[in-house]
């Protein structure tokens, strides 16, 4: 018998003992290494349903790299197709020259769409991109007994930030708290504690800091925590608050093009693409009671996270971007596009999470990014500018189809 | 020479003319076959990179599959980890009975966490689920001359609903015309068309018949297309009109759960429970200005769309979501608790998209929901139901841990 | 005894027995005269504050003309200087030519400025303005058992619509049912039901028919009302379903300015206007996370709505107004301003409520929209159309004073 | 002839030269004293319309205090009823023990209310009341070249906060820079100023003061000032940046009051008031899109500011309000009601522009809270803390009211 089928005949034999009740769907690894896990569940899946998992279970990597951190219940990996834009040219602060940057997505033209974008940019010349703020958030909610309590507390929070800075860093060995700002509603209070995570997306690392914070704060007043997460976070959810203060990065990217570059890249014109932008990003996403004002961020932004082992569920922070598009005349009378994106809270790392996954590092090498920076946070921040960067080219290659009108064919042609 | 090598050498070749500037990095497909264009472009950011794409370039399906309709200038594919949860229990109108849900993550403890909701879900004797609401929507914006031009566009778009349903429909065999919504600022007219997509996600195909319904507009009309989409549809941004009205499917799930059920499964009561969800998301998420009020919806969205094929942009409308949790108290004064979510715009598809990919196509079986549903609709208003109660399932385990205080030692421990 | 002395006298003795506890402030109006009342109410708070209230007991009209219907409690009058601005000049489809608006306001420069946009506007041939939808909403909120009710409910409602007509429009003469929206949060349903209520503002009786309909409800589905208004209405709530959908009356106005006179009455250009409509009144207020993208609607809906007897605090609507201002070209390379201003949400009347005070209704003589309209509804169109247009002229105006920086030193000067 | 018989003369002869086209309406003030230029604008109007503006001119204060810093084109005054409520019991940090409030509207039923919950709340005690934030705000847009020259301003402007308090202080005796907080959206880069402003509202001083730093950061930057509000203030705008930051004071105030008296004033228990609360005020507003989670907040801010003299367009700021409600059970297991409201941005004053007015500064005399406080700042910190808690009074009544379903019973009776 080989070692495969062996590792086939644990499998069965496990899928067997969960289906008489006697073991738990998550309780395999106790049983077996975590591929022999995976294939009893595929093994299990495959008899009470229909499904054959022959290709979730050709997975790259060794389970365990996954089931350790990253996943529970693992029966294998699904593949997203994976593609390449650029070079995206950009002047950053911490990235610069040019970039390739993989895109994993099922949505046919899009990495066509930002390449063509990218190329615009390198038209104008490449683009210009700004980490203009950088705290990842963590806000729980504590009951006080009545607004006067709350008053207090308030007080005390902003009279002892240092005690709160040294429990919260205690956690941490590359962290720091850049500020806690207090919310009150009634007899609840809120505190937003703000990190400088560096190269990490810094959820955990947030999470972890913030609770030791609270047990100072529950100690030293009357307030009782709640919930180490009061929404005002705001992880996950399209909020104002991320959308006006910033989660994780704000990061702008900017480009300025020749009228000339813009007919022949983009097939129109400056002011084309600026009343598009204006009609659409700018009083549509008003009427709509937005908090994007953009053409399709977050197609970038989820691409870009795929690829690279970010959290897909923040491309909902992801999307609130504002573009911006003006002509502008030079003193010669010569028009160009100027466009914008600014991303208020992009979160995302190079460490940590799903960054350390096989498929995923390699994308990060594809930047130049993987791994901490020299200093700390500057990988991450490349990272922000490069994402920018290839939104700004997005947005110009989307804007620019609307103007010349062929966003449907190029839907038609290529299956969208 | 093997195939392989013959492979490599063409790759090796390809490579070395986009180098020469000779060939552009998407024109390879023109010069070999999918598979070795994207070994091309491996090649090629290996030279240029620091990268080592071998994990990347073990996919497990022809590339020419993907390089049709789903990517560009494809080089791979990212293998993220998935897993299995459930069963799901639930009473809903298309699904019933009980569903496996695969979801893919690399967020340590969310499948664990999905997987204990499911199991509290089940002490409550299973969830109602029912789509409430569908229609896949797109929303073109006009140029008029003024707003005397806008309000005669807007009475002849009302009288006409007729010719432009005529029109739309012409260009799908399955996707209906629901309804056609106007709305004006100023000198641009919205409208705001929304279709019965049947089992399809449904964004191309309404893109494609809103334009030929534009085309009538046009024709018959003052009004001048500018931008076939005027972001009131609103696709992949945080939006207001999608949270109130709808976009794609809204679908609701509750339970209702014994007091004794709760703290078995939960370790904790109905009323903490209801606090939490209270302070939290009804509370935080009203002082955060947002349009979500949920724990962590996205990350059930995002984890079962990338599973079953999704669009992972459109997590951002899948965060639309309110969750509501309240004790009840029967005649004999026994408590339970009752939680509800209700997802505004749950943007999903058995057919087209990613769902055809192999390893994507594969988890709509495990769910029971793979291609077209009979009658049309039903597998993609089943997925939706059973992707409710999963995202249901996550806001009791999350809202559990946060109330017995063990968020932060729970990501301690399993790495989150 | 002169009548007035006995009056003072029976209003010492009221005051008197308030003091004592043998009245309560309320009940005053049981045991003298509505002017009495109001006389021995001011006598208390003379005696128990330091308050000399003979300028509020001051006022021109006899108390109990508003006691039956517009106060409690009434110790007199507030008076708050009213001035005129016009004439207006517009195109609508209710009111047109020319009219005159008086504002009433305590904030210097405003009508100044008004009056200034009101210039331009003449400068430009006059206004256009159309009131494109109307509908005053009631939205109760009812509580079902699960999502399945709330489904079943939902379902009746669709169906029985002309029953629920019938049973609103039996309590009303004049107002009609458009539309009843049904939306669902778990357990919780909710109806929005939207009336043509003509002339009236309408929220009187939206909100009686409403609670007959909700009585055919509760009869013939297993929903239970919780609250007559669920906060979908939204009254005076800063709230994204009236500024997407509208509430009372959407109206829109615009002009087309050419340069020459840009330059002659707001002293800047065409172009600067635009930048800064764009920067402050796009950009600004899409980084402000707002529901209203103006400069100063606020200010002109409140002025209009004092000094017509409308209700102040249903300025929160009438602030979601969206301002648009772009460059015009015409074939001769001439340039002209296009600027417009739609309110989604206007709530007015020119019958009920604080219409029928004296000051308030000379108010309406003064646009010469005093009662009902012929046919009904057209004077609260006209009033609507012409507020519509004043506001555009206000935000002219200050976006003209923005664009040539001298907001800062006009108020410096005007004390505002 | 006597005086007045020789004002009307001039004030007929005046209109008859505005008629001829030989004056303006504005320009009546260089030819007559203020109350004679307001009568010939009445005699214009009744000529021009079919209004009699006999009670518009009756008003009670000299006109020249009013258009010097108060109005433009007067004509008279409007005369709003009012009435007044309480006693209002708290307990305040500036306000405390009893207060009396005038509240000035023309909806029936308002006051009864107000009056019923401040009932309502002795039954609990008093309210609790604190101001837990304060600052006026103004925002400028500046133009900048790109974003690294964004980049580069924002780090001045962290860097010489000191120099900016400079200039912006040195306009005025009272107003202190309290924060200074940049935002930048692709080349526009925003300034949001926080003034104490003191006793006064503020937005005058925070405008004259924002101004001459502005010059500051021109003449060392290379921003460029557009406007010198750029709407992130915000000012009489629906925005989350005020909702979730505060403008002018953030007050709350709360009470708990046992379920007996809320039976006995309110008609109902403590369980449906939470549960109309939750249905109402958190679910209804959430899947409305609000920024205001209350029942009617803006009609008691409303009534409030007309009375004593503030700007009724700040309604739109005062309306962002959270109201909680929540059934409280002590040790020997007896209910309560918990009840609070928070007011995010109420925007009021005790001295400066209408306050002044003779029937508002006796509104003031009535709350006791005329003129500045003593220490500053401290009187219109009362005022906001006994409209919070009135404000709480109106959600009392009003919950209450539809917990015992008889809001639309009151509104028939009253008229409202």
């Amino acid at each position: 018998m080989t070692a495969a089928d062996a590792d086939e005949e644990v499998a069965a034999d496990l899928a067997d003992r969960v289906q008489d009740g006697e073991l738990r769907l998550y309780e395999l690894e106790a049983h077996a290494d975590a591929d022999t896990a995976a294939m009893a569940r595929r093994v299990l899946l495959e008899r009470e349903t229909d499904a054959d998992l022959s290709t979730v279970g050709d997975y790259s990597f060794p389970a365990n790299e996954a089931t350790g951190s990253n996943i529970e219940n693992m029966t294998g990996a699904v593949q997203v197709p994976v593609g390449v834009v650029g070079p995206v040219h950009l002047d950053g602060e911490a990235a610069s020259e040019e970039h390739y940057l993989p895109l994993a997505t099922t949505e046919g033209a899009l990495l066509a769409s930002v390449n063509r974008g990218c190329a615009a940019i390198r038209a104008g010349g490449g683009a210009t991109a700004r980490v203009l703020k950088s705290a990842m958030t963590r806000a729980p909610v504590f009951r006080v007994a009545d607004v006067a309590e709350a008053s207090e507390v308030v007080s005390w929070v902003r009279a002892n930030e240092d005690r709160l800075r040294d429990a919260a860093e205690s956690t941490t060995s590359h962290g720091e708290l850049v500020d806690v700002t207090p919310y009150v509603v009634g007899d609840n209070v809120f505190l937003r504690f703000g990190y400088d995570s560096k190269d990490a997306m810094g959820m955990n690392m947030a999470t972890i800091a913030t609770q030791e914070a609270c047990e100072v704060v529950e100690a030293e007043t009357p307030a009782s925590l709640v919930a180490l997460s009061g929404n005002l976070c705001s992880d996950k959810k399209p909020a104002a608050i991320n959308a006006v203060e910033g989660r994780g990065r704000t990061v702008s990217a900017d480009v300025e093009i020749p009228a000339d570059a813009v007919g022949d890249v983009l097939k129109t014109t400056p002011a084309a693409i600026a009343e598009a932008n204006t009609r659409k990003n700018h009083v549509g996403s008003a009427k709509a009671g937005a908090l994007g004002f953009n053409a399709q961020a977050a197609n970038v932004v989820a691409a870009a996270f795929l690829a690279t082992g970010q959290d897909p569920a923040q491309v909902v922070e992801g999307s609130n971007t504002i573009t911006t598009a003006d002509v502008r005349t030079d003193d010669e009378g010569n028009e160009s596009l100027y466009a914008s994106v600014t991303l208020a809270s992009l979160e995302l790392g190079t460490v940590g999470g799903g960054t350390k996954l096989p498929t995923q590092s390699e994308g990060l090498d594809v930047v130049g990014v993987r791994g901490g920076g020299d200093p700390p946070g500057t990988n991450a921040d490349a990272l922000a500018e490069v994402v920018a960067t290839a939104t700004l080219a997005g947005e110009l290659s989307l804007l620019g189809a609307l103007a010349s009108s062929h966003l449907a064919s190029a839907h038609e042609q290529l299956g969208r």
